[in-house]
């Protein structure tokens, strides 16, 4: 496979890791990703990693990289999916997931999207209120 | 990979197929995919073939006993992102894939899916409405 599938749900995107991550394969993922966003008007990007059996650090460091242009481009990442014993492994081994936020399945990750945007437009209001009243 | 992961999205299920399917995966998914209609309730079955090059019998067969199965179930399955050279390819093949729809991305399968169950509802509330007129 040469690029893993990047899906658009109205302004999230969903990539659904299923293969080995290998450079070439993630850095072609950043690429896609940060052009998706751009091209899309994207807020949230939502990784699935059900089928990953375990998240080493290269994996860590491309999914906190991912998290970081994301967030440049103002697309907050949620990585969906992880499975019980991933989630010990990296605790054990110490690894960070740096910038991105992990929810259980992709229906609560589009839920935490939507609640974010929701907390933004209300900041927006109190924002424009505030000139009003000084 | 030992299986294909399956996502929730409301009512409906997302699956990326992204590897060759051999016998024992396109098995799994057929299984796991018709527990999960039953588990969930789910109305749609979107399967997203973007990473696939190439469509032979056995993927087409595939695919079609999918949407067999989860017509008996009360789902139905839209196939997207299918390739323009894949599309050329099965039709020059004569391939067929029986009670399979597609759509160009997930958003627009969604749409699909939503408009059905619109039709639906008010073909119930039709049904309805006639005995009363009697």
């Amino acid at each position: 496979m040469d690029r893993i599938p990047v899906l658009t749900l109205a302004d999230v995107l969903l990539v659904s890791i299923q293969v080995d991550l290998e450079d070439q394969l993630a850095l072609r993922l950043q690429d896609d990703l940060a052009e998706r966003i751009v091209a899309t008007g994207a807020r949230g990007v939502i990784i699935d990693i059900t089928a990953l059996d375990i998240v080493d650090s290269f994996v860590g460091r491309t999914l906190a990289t991912i998290a970081s242009v994301s967030k440049v481009l103002d697309a907050e990442t949620i990585v969906v999916g992880m499975r019980p014993a991933v989630a010990i492994t990296l605790v054990e081994l110490g690894l960070q997931l740096p910038g991105v936020r992990t929810a259980l399945n992709v229906e609560l990750a589009l839920g935490m999207l939507a609640a974010a945007r929701f907390a933004e437009s209300h900041a927006g209001d109190l924002a424009d209120a505030a000139p009003a009243s000084s």
